[in-house]
């Protein structure tokens, strides 16, 4: 039987890979093989040519906030959300197993995992040096690799047992409610097969627009096509145009499916607006 | 005569640095010293404690986005915006002395300089791993410090001499176009005694709102406020609001003074709508 080949990027403990696990049991994915990659965008070229069958891509942190490279990667290459599922995300201080609180100078994980924990982190070790690193799960392996008690990785549970560290420090995110929505991706207009439970979830929209002219109150005459629809945004996002000076694509989520007569006013009211329109998907969440 | 201290985030040799050389000469600051700071937020801090005059802050690049956890800080502290400034960024491919093309398997700098350069570095160096690091300039001091011909790092022309290192490609940056745009910050209500051209240069203001209810078209009617008096925004950025989960403030530039009777009549509004409503400040840029 074929496989079915999911993709993540980062290295084996990542959040991501906790969210492709979920998301295969979630809809229930048949010989399910999930892989690592080194870099997002290598996902979306495997997607393309058709190496891998989904891709599992972080979008939003409830406290980090976006995953502004991946909102670039939307825009850049036309693949489909076929599915969100959202993770909570519980963060682990990890050490050499010999390490003690005293013993640790620096803190290594993401971006976004420092973000996360910086409030908890300066209370527990206010003289520790936060240092940014690729991935947090990396810097889990990192640790490990380094052998050194002076240094800490920000990553999960998972990411622990698999590089044999500690949990100096157990669930130090800043808030209880800490969520990662992960977006599915897969080849567009390619059935995904997918089995959901459509009675326990709704449908929300994904789109990006932008105009060439930059015109005064272009922003607020799109929205209006929602607001007169009586459509709810859940989400915008604003990136910058490569080659624009100052000039930004937007992308907006919005409750509702595509084939909502609603929703095919609202976006063919938005097209007359927008110069460019494209969208992303229409997914239960 | 009293030193007018400014202060940038940073290692020497940072666009931050230059971006506060070029605010120290356009604005005339008497007896100013420049003086590097670890974090962004230790800036905040010492500007509040009146260790710091001015605070040079980028926000902005044309390329890779927003400084997201800039907007965060100005969420969390109540300083004033007193001038923008934007800075043509050149970003230099810096090596040791004897490093060629073929040694290099490694490229440093912050995730900012590495997204800016993307497409060239991959042109010049297909095989080379991008890796992020905390700074541009801190990427070259470390390139300079480890003596290792297969690292190079993407940073100013500056970094480049302070460090004593070779700018193996000049100008890497993929649009000619990478601008930074930086903004002065001070003490709340301190008059800033900042000499400005008034002829060259427009004002426009910064706020912040939210509101507590997340009701359906806010934005939208937030956004109607400005449209209805005529003003041009420039900007629209959104962060997640700590302990609020899928809520957020939004952060709007737009072109006018405080002053103007229409901006007051917009503000007047938008704080009907609002449950929250923060001016940053209203500067020229």
């Amino acid at each position: 039987m074929k496989k079915t080949i999911v993709g993540y990027q980062g290295v084996k403990g990542a959040y991501s890979e906790i969210a492709s696990e979920k998301f295969v049991n979630l809809a229930k994915v048949k010989n399910a093989q999930i892989i690592a990659h080194t870099s997002f965008e290598e996902i979306f070229k495997n997607i393309v040519d058709g190496k891998i069958d989904f891709g599992v891509l972080p979008i939003e942190n409830s406290l980090g906030g976006s995953v502004y490279k991946n909102f670039d990667l939307l825009a850049k290459y036309d693949l489909e959300i076929v599915l969100e599922t959202s993770l909570q995300i519980n963060h682990q201080l990890l050490t050499l197993p010999s390490a003690k609180f005293s013993d640790i100078t620096e803190v290594y994980s993401h971006w976004q995992g420092l973000a996360q924990c910086e409030i908890n982190i300066k209370k527990l070790l206010p003289n520790a040096k936060l240092i940014e690193y690729f991935d947090t799960a990396g810097s889990a392996e990192m640790v490990a690799k380094e052998k050194n008690i002076n240094i800490a990785a920000i990553a999960s549970t998972k990411a622990g047992e698999i590089y044999g560290l500690k949990v100096l420090k157990k669930n130090i995110q800043d808030e209880v409610n800490n969520l990662t929505r992960f977006l599915i991706l897969a080849k567009k207009n390619k059935k995904s097969g997918l089995e959901v439970d459509k009675n326990k979830l709704k449908k929300k929209t994904s789109i990006i627009f932008t105009e060439e002219k930059d015109e005064s109150g272009f922003l607020f005459r799109c929205l209006a096509c929602f607001y007169l629809q009586k459509i709810n945004l859940t989400k915008i996002e604003s990136r910058p145009i490569p080659g624009k000076l100052w000039q930004y694509y937007f992308y907006v989520d919005f409750e509702g499916d595509i084939n909502d007569e609603k929703v095919k006013n609202t976006l063919a009211t938005l097209s007359q607006n927008a110069s460019y329109l494209k969208v992303l998907g229409s997914y239960y969440f």
